[in-house]
C-alpha cells in the first residue's frame, strides 16, 4: 500500500497534482461557462466554514455587513481612469435587458439595448464610495465600517480552479475615516485579522508586510499583504488590505465637516479575501494522497465508515457508528461541537476510506464487526496517514476513550499542519546576497523564497529591476513587517540597502 | 404623544407607508442602478438571520449547499422555450468581456464581443440541470438534493424595495429523484419547511396549498405555495415549491439506470425563497410607528439606550448599561444567547428611542441616572408600544428581574405578533357565494381574501375566469391543502364545485 491515492505526485508535476487534488476531493468542476466553476458541496462547505470564522472576526472589529448591487453603471468607471487602467478592464459588460426570438433564434433584443452599459462588479469601491458620499456628512458619521460578502467577476483568459476564476466569491471591506492615522490603523488591523485567520483557522503560516509601490492596488497609497508559500515554493497572495488615502474619496466626493465645521475628504480603506484561499489550503497542506484539511474549516472533522458485509452484523455496526457519532458530537473543539458524519453510502468501505483520505477529512474511522465485539475504534489521522515506509498508519483505541481523544487529536492536527508548513517555509526561505545567487536559487528547481536587501529604487531603476525579475518569472512579494537587520548593498543597484524584501515566483 | 412615528399611516396610503417604513428603519435604499437596491446593515442583518434559520432547516432535511456560476450561456435558454416564454425574457445580457477607451470614451470593446451572449441567472434550473445530467448515472445517485444561496436578476420595469427588484437574493433548491412519488414527497416536504419557517421564524401565518394550473411555474407539473396576508389585505406569495415532472430532466438529459438496468428520466423539483420575505415581515407586522420585527430574526433583540446628560452621572449609566447587556447576553431564547446592543451613538436619547421603534427592535430600554440609583430598568415592548389611547406604554421593573423577564418577553412577542396576524387573516377571509359578492367585497376597500368554491374550469372557460378576475385586479392565489367542505356551485361557471380556492389582490 505504498502507492499514493492520486495518480500524479506533487514533485513530478505540481499543476497536474493540483488539478487531480481538486477533482478527487470533489471540490469543484468546470461549468462549461468560460472561466467559471461549479463549487461542489465539499468545496462550498469549506468556504462556508471559512466565511463563518472570518465574518465573526470582521464583526468583532465593529464592521457591519451590507449588500450592494452587482451591476455598476459604466460612468462609475469613467470617474476613475486610474482604477480601470490598473486591472479592471477585463470585465463582463451587460448591454441588453431582454432576449427575443428573432429569425427563429434567441438573441439580445435590439430594442432593449441599455442607454448606458452596466458592468458586473469586479470590486465595489466605486458603487460603495458613491453610497458613502451620501451617507457621510459629519465627522460624527466616521469611521464608517462596512463589509459585504459577494460574487465578483474579472474576465480571465487563463482560468484555474479557485486560483484564478472569472467569477469568484469574496468579502470586501470598505471603510471611511477622518484622517490618515485612523485609516492606516484600520488597514493594519484588518491585515492582522487576515493573518490571524490564516494562522488560527487555516493553519497557514504567512509573511505579513507591505507591498512595494509598484505592486500596490491601483489607486492605493499603501497595500499590506499576507503571503503564503505553497508546496511548490510559489507565493500565494492570501489577503490584502489597502489604505487608499483620499484618492477614492476625491473621485467619489466623500466629504465630511470636521469639528471646526470645515469640509474635508475622508480617508478610505478596502480589504478583501476570496475563494482563492481554498487554493492556498490545498497547495500548502495537501500531499500525494490528496487534501489535508485544517480541522477548524473541514466541513466534517470525523468520518465513520461502517465496514458492512451485507450480513447479520451490519445492523449492529450501524448502531455502533451512530452511537459513536453522538458521543463525538457531545465533544467540542475550537469552541464548537465536533462535526461528524457516518458514511452510509452504498459503496465498498475501502473506496470510502480513500474518498475521505482524498477529501482531507482530519480523522477517518473504520468500524467492522470485530471492533463492535471488542468495543474498539480503528482510525486514521489524515495528517499522519502513512508511516515512514509508506504503510497506512492505522491506530486502534478503546471505544470509550475515543471521543475525548478525537477532540484532542483535532487540536493536534491543526498544530501539526501549522508546524509542518512553518518548517517548510523557514527551510525554503534563503537569504541571497547577489542577483546571480538569486537566479541560481530559483534555477535549482527547489521550492524557494529569496530574502534580500534592496535600496527601494524608483523610476527607471525600478523599471529595470522589474524587468530583470520578470525575465525569471519573479516578483517582489512583500517587504515584511518583521525586518530584522537590513545589511549591505542593494542586490539590484549596489546602492546602500534600506529594506529587506521577499522575491518569489507566484500564483 | 399620540402622533405616530411615521408621517403617513397604513390606512391613509399603504404604498407610501411602506416606503416610509423601509426608509425610516434604514433597511435599504435606491442605488442609482435601475431596479437594484442597496441592502443596508439593518436589512442585511435581518436577511442573515433568516438565512441562518432557513439554511439549518434545509440542511437538516439532507440537502447540500453548492454554488453555480451566475452567468449562463444563452443556448441553455434555447433548450427550454417554455421556460423562456413563461417569465424569463427580461434578463440582463452580457455581450462583451472588456472595456476600452475609444474616441476618449470608455465603452465595450468591439473586439471583445462574446461569440455567445451570457445571461445573468434569473434562476438556475438550466445550469444546475446540466450539471445533474453529468452527475446522475444510476438510481444509487438519487435522490440528489442540492441548494444554493445566490443573487439572481430579472429585469424589473416597476421595481419596489424587497418586493420586486431586478437583483434579489434567495436560496434555490434543486433536486432529482427516481420517481414521481419521491419527487412529490420532496416538493411537499420543502413547502412544509417554508411554512414552518414562516410560522416559527417570522411569526407569519400562511395558507399553504396548490397553485391552480394557470398560476404554476412555467414547466412545472405542480406548484405549491404559501400565501400570506399583508396589512392592506393583499396576498404575498412567500415561498414556492415546484414538482417539475420529467420536463426539465428531458430538456437537460438527466437520466439514470434503474435497478433493472433500464435508462429513465429523473423527476426533478425546485423551490425558492427570497429577500421578498423581508417585504412580508414589514407589511404583515408593521404599524404606523414603523417595523415590528419578530424576535427570532431581529438583528438585535434588546436595545439599551443610556440617557446621558453630559454630566458626572454618565459614566455610571454607561457601566450600568454594559453590565445589564452582559446579564442579558447570559440569557437565551429560541436556543441562542440574547442579541443585545448598547446604543452609544452621539445623539439625543429621545431620537434613539424613536430610531429603534421605527427599526422594530422588540425591546427598547431607556436607562437614566434615576434608574441607576434605584436599580430599575424602564423598557418598551415594540409589539405593545402604545396604550389604547395612544400613549407610550413604558414599564419599569427591578434590574435583577429584567434579564429573565426579557427572555420571556421575546417569546411572548413572537406569539403576540403571530396571534395578531392570524386573527387579522381570519377576520379578513370571507366565504363568498357569488361573483357579485366577491366584487362587492373587494370594492369595499377593506383588506380581504375571498374564499370560494369553483369547478376548476379549463380551456376557454378558464380564460374567461382569468379575465373576469383581472378586470378587478384579482388572481387565484391558492387552493388550500386544508379544503374543509366543498359546497355548492362554482362561483364562476355555475357547475358543480370541486375545490375551494382563495382569490385576492396581490403583490
Amino acid at each position: 500500500m505504498s502507492r499514493s491515492a492520486l495518480d500524479v505526485s506533487q514533485t513530478k508535476d505540481f499543476p497536474a497534482w493540483y488539478q487531480a487534488a481538486v477533482r478527487e476531493a470533489d471540490l469543484a468542476e468546470e461549468s462549461g461557462v468560460r472561466g467559471c466553476m461549479i463549487i461542489k458541496p465539499w468545496g462550498n462547505g469549506l468556504w462556508e466554514r471559512m466565511k463563518a470564522i472570518l465574518n465573526g472576526a470582521i464583526e468583532a472589529t465593529g464592521h457591519e455587513n451590507c449588500y450592494f448591487p452587482m451591476l455598476i453603471p459604466l460612468k462609475h468607471f469613467e470617474q476613475e481612469a486610474q482604477h480601470v487602467d490598473g486591472f479592471a478592464k477585463e470585465m463582463a459588460v451587460v448591454t441588453h435587458h431582454r432576449l427575443k426570438v428573432i429569425d427563429g433564434k434567441l438573441q439580445p433584443d435590439p430594442e432593449a439595448k441599455l442607454e448606458e452599459p452596466l458592468i458586473v462588479r469586479p470590486t465595489s469601491e466605486t458603487i460603495i464610495g458613491s453610497a458613502m458620499s451620501r451617507w457621510v456628512r459629519s465627522y460624527r458619521d466616521l469611521p464608517l465600517l462596512l463589509n459585504q460578502w459577494a460574487n465578483v467577476m474579472r474576465w480571465e483568459m487563463r482560468p484555474r480552479m479557485f486560483l484564478r476564476t472569472s467569477e469568484f466569491l469574496w468579502q470586501e471591506g470598505h471603510t471611511a475615516h477622518v484622517d490618515e492615522a485612523d485609516a492606516m490603523a484600520e488597514t493594519e488591523r484588518m491585515l492582522g485579522v487576515y493573518r490571524d485567520f490564516a494562522v488560527h483557522a487555516l493553519a497557514l503560516p504567512v509573511i505579513d508586510g507591505h507591498k512595494p509601490e509598484h505592486e500596490r492596488f491601483p489607486g492605493a497609497v499603501e497595500t499590506l499583504t499576507i503571503e503564503a508559500m505553497m508546496r511548490d515554493g510559489k507565493a500565494l497572495q492570501s489577503g490584502t488590505s489597502h489604505y487608499l488615502g483620499t484618492n477614492f474619496a476625491k473621485a467619489q466626493n466623500i466629504q465630511f465637516q470636521d469639528d471646526q465645521g470645515e469640509w474635508k475628504h475622508a480617508h478610505t480603506t478596502s480589504w478583501g479575501l476570496s475563494t482563492r484561499m481554498i487554493g492556498a489550503v490545498i497547495m500548502a497542506h495537501g500531499d500525494d494522497d490528496g487534501l489535508r484539511l485544517p480541522p477548524r474549516v473541514a466541513p466534517q472533522q470525523v468520518i465513520l465508515v461502517p465496514m458492512l458485509k451485507g450480513g447479520e452484523a451490519d445492523e449492529a455496526i450501524k448502531t455502533y457508528c451512530q452511537e459513536l457519532a453522538e458521543a463525538l458530537r457531545a465533544q467540542s473543539v475550537f469552541g464548537e461541537a465536533l462535526r461528524v458524519r457516518v458514511d452510509l453510502d452504498a459503496d465498498k468501505a475501502q473506496n470510502k476510506r480513500w474518498r475521505w483520505v482524498k477529501k482531507g477529512a482530519p480523522l477517518i474511522c473504520e468500524i467492522g464487526a470485530r471492533d463492535v465485539e471488542n468495543g474498539k475504534v480503528a482510525f486514521l489521522r489524515r495528517d499522519a496517514l502513512r508511516t515512514e515506509d509508506g504503510k497506512i498508519n492505522s491506530q486502534v483505541v478503546e471505544r470509550e476513550d475515543f471521543p475525548a481523544m478525537a477532540a484532542a487529536a483535532l487540536t493536534e492536527i491543526h498544530t501539526a499542519l501549522y508546524d509542518r508548513a512553518s518548517t517548510f517555509l523557514a527551510e525554503h526561505t534563503h537569504q541571497v546576497e547577489s542577483f546571480e545567487d538569486m537566479v541560481a536559487l530559483f534555477k535549482s528547481g527547489e521550492p524557494a523564497f529569496a530574502k534580500l536587501a534592496w535600496s527601494r529604487p524608483t523610476g527607471e531603476a525600478l523599471e529595470t529591476v522589474i524587468k530583470r525579475l520578470k525575465d525569471h518569472q519573479l516578483t517582489v512579494r512583500v517587504a515584511p513587517f518583521d525586518q530584522g537587520e537590513v545589511r549591505g548593498k542593494c542586490v539590484f543597484t549596489g546602492d546602500q540597502a534600506v529594506e529587506n524584501i521577499i522575491v518569489a515566483k507566484s500564483y
